[in-house]
């Protein structure tokens, strides 16, 4: 049988990121722009075309190979129709029909999915969970996303937002979300929060190597926390392995919740690496119930900045496969 | 076509109680006994074959139009292998393979699942959330238990023991739970627990309609605690309502990761009916997102005490239909 493709494109408030995936989850091609979102929704949507008919071209692979093109974009959107509500860092893309843009630009089918539950998909299609059918990847950034595989299959809900697990509650009445609730998990666990701890803390006088950060410490970044923590510096320390803490709930609320085989922690601030596993494993460790011993494995994300590409490729490839989507282009 | 039949078997630490189970969910005939752990496994397993059998027989259905027997018992269990490993409130049943068993003592293919997913699986079926394909259920008793229903089936996970959400932790190192963890949402929003805080309130001094609790104050229970806020009592209002506010967190919980149509309240506590859901409801407007509205509905459960019977029989009906325990025994 010969090899199938699937444009997947990564859309963040940065960058737009394009691959041609392959149906064993190779990257053939990859290209990436500047997303520029001030200029309006229909000059990125040029761009995301142009970007998908220039990987397909860079590859060399005959168009007729490639079944469609698979979308990851920031939430809360809607797959089944196709649509982006209202995304943070993306103005200007509020109701626009992305799916059905897409498609008219490049004559081709196209799959809409929220970014986290895309790089999610990567992982367990052929990344650090590509050994299991039930898992969990956190992606740790400025906020916290999530998303949910089980037995195989993409969790997405009645109402097609489901895995915000940053938005679960971790602490009663705590501290305020942008969201409009209190005590969401990604107000103390994800790199903006991590960040904004050390802020708070220089403010108030503590001392700490923190203070002599190049460009200034009012513009810390969770990376310099914890670079400053492992070498262990006592404010860097305390902060981070705060953040660790909520991490390891966040963790035992996943392992009692969709009781998966792995946990998967991605995302820019899981670069942190061993740092991350180990802090977070060592308060699972000591919060962890008694009951039975039905922890899930804890892992780092192995596909990196790529997971986006190749989960939104993959995801459009399975519905391909799953013959909903060919079929209303073909029928 | 005939009408087909499952017993259910909804084995509790107090009573052992038994349906026939027609395929439509309603119930032909049931029966009950007490439990009485303490005369050993054997005792209560040759109970749950009698009342099998007893229901059959009162049901006047004929034997051949029964496909087996569906368990309902308290876990943690495997319902793959069919073996309960250790219930808090029914010792003498660590490791003991009921499913097994059951089949030896009836001559019927059997089934094996937690109480709380089974309750929850009757709901789905033909109770609170029959017009929905995603559903979460909370059981409010002594502790929490939930069941989770995604796109029509029983969510279980890997390691056969999702949906525990009554040890999700909502407070980071609050109050200390049975299993070891800290925090845990059954701490603050089960039936024992507003019990508990109850008499810790009097204890400590306050002045309470409670204090005249015929049987004494220190035998409270949740009913009564509900009854006296219901009629004004303040601090009786006070731990309802943060048992109430616990219980919102644990919707807000529920929304964010399975972002289920419909969230039920069942168990006994479901019992206060109106100023539990009226609590329930009034802080989950307060605290919930204000990104998209996916809220999902909340109801009290309708089947009462028979959810156990019918979910276990509904079970046993669909494993039926599915093929696999019938081949396994016909085969």
């Amino acid at each position: 049988m010969t090899q199938r493709y699937a444009v997947g494109l990564d859309v963040g408030g940065t960058d737009i990121k394009a691959g041609l995936i392959g149906d064993d989850g190779t990257v053939a091609a990859s290209a990436v722009r500047p997303t520029r979102s001030s200029r309006g929704a229909a000059a990125v949507l040029a761009d995301m075309a142009a970007l998908a008919d220039e990987v397909i071209v860079r590859s060399g692979q005959d168009r007729s190979s490639v079944v469609g093109v698979g979308i990851g974009f920031p939430g809360p959107l809607s797959p089944s129709r196709g649509v982006i509500f209202k995304p943070a860092n993306l103005p200007g893309f509020e109701n626009v029909p992305v799916r059905d843009e897409l498609t008219r630009l490049t004559g081709l089918p196209a799959t809409l999915d929220n970014d986290a539950n895309v790089a999610a998909y990567a992982e367990f299609w052929v990344g650090a969970a590509r050994d299991v059918r039930d898992m969990v990847m956190f992606t740790l950034g400025t906020g916290i996303g999530a998303g949910v595989v089980i037995d195989g299959r993409l969790l997405r809900g009645h109402f097609e937002n489901a895995a915000e697990l940053g938005h679960t509650i971790v602490q009663a009445d705590g501290r305020p979300c942008s969201c409009g609730q209190r005590g969401c998990l990604e107000q103390y666990a994800s790199a903006a929060a991590v960040a904004r701890r050390a802020v708070e803390a220089l403010e108030a006088g503590e001392g700490s190597v923190l203070l002599n950060t190049p460009g200034g410490w009012k513009a810390i970044t969770c990376r310099e926390v914890v670079a400053a923590a492992v070498d262990g510096d006592a404010v860097a320390s305390r902060i981070w392995d705060d953040a660790c803490r909520y991490l390891a709930i966040g963790c035992v609320n996943v392992q009692h919740a969709f009781n998966p085989a792995k946990i998967v922690l991605g995302g820019g601030a899981s670069a942190a690496g061993e740092p991350l596993l180990d802090g977070v494993r060592r308060h699972l460790d000591r919060q962890r119930w008694s009951l039975i011993d039905d922890t899930p494995q804890l892992v780092l994300a192995r596909l990196g900045n790529d997971a986006g590409i190749i989960g939104a490729g993959g995801l459009m490839l399975e519905a391909a496969q799953a013959g909903a989507t060919v079929d209303r282009w073909r029928g």
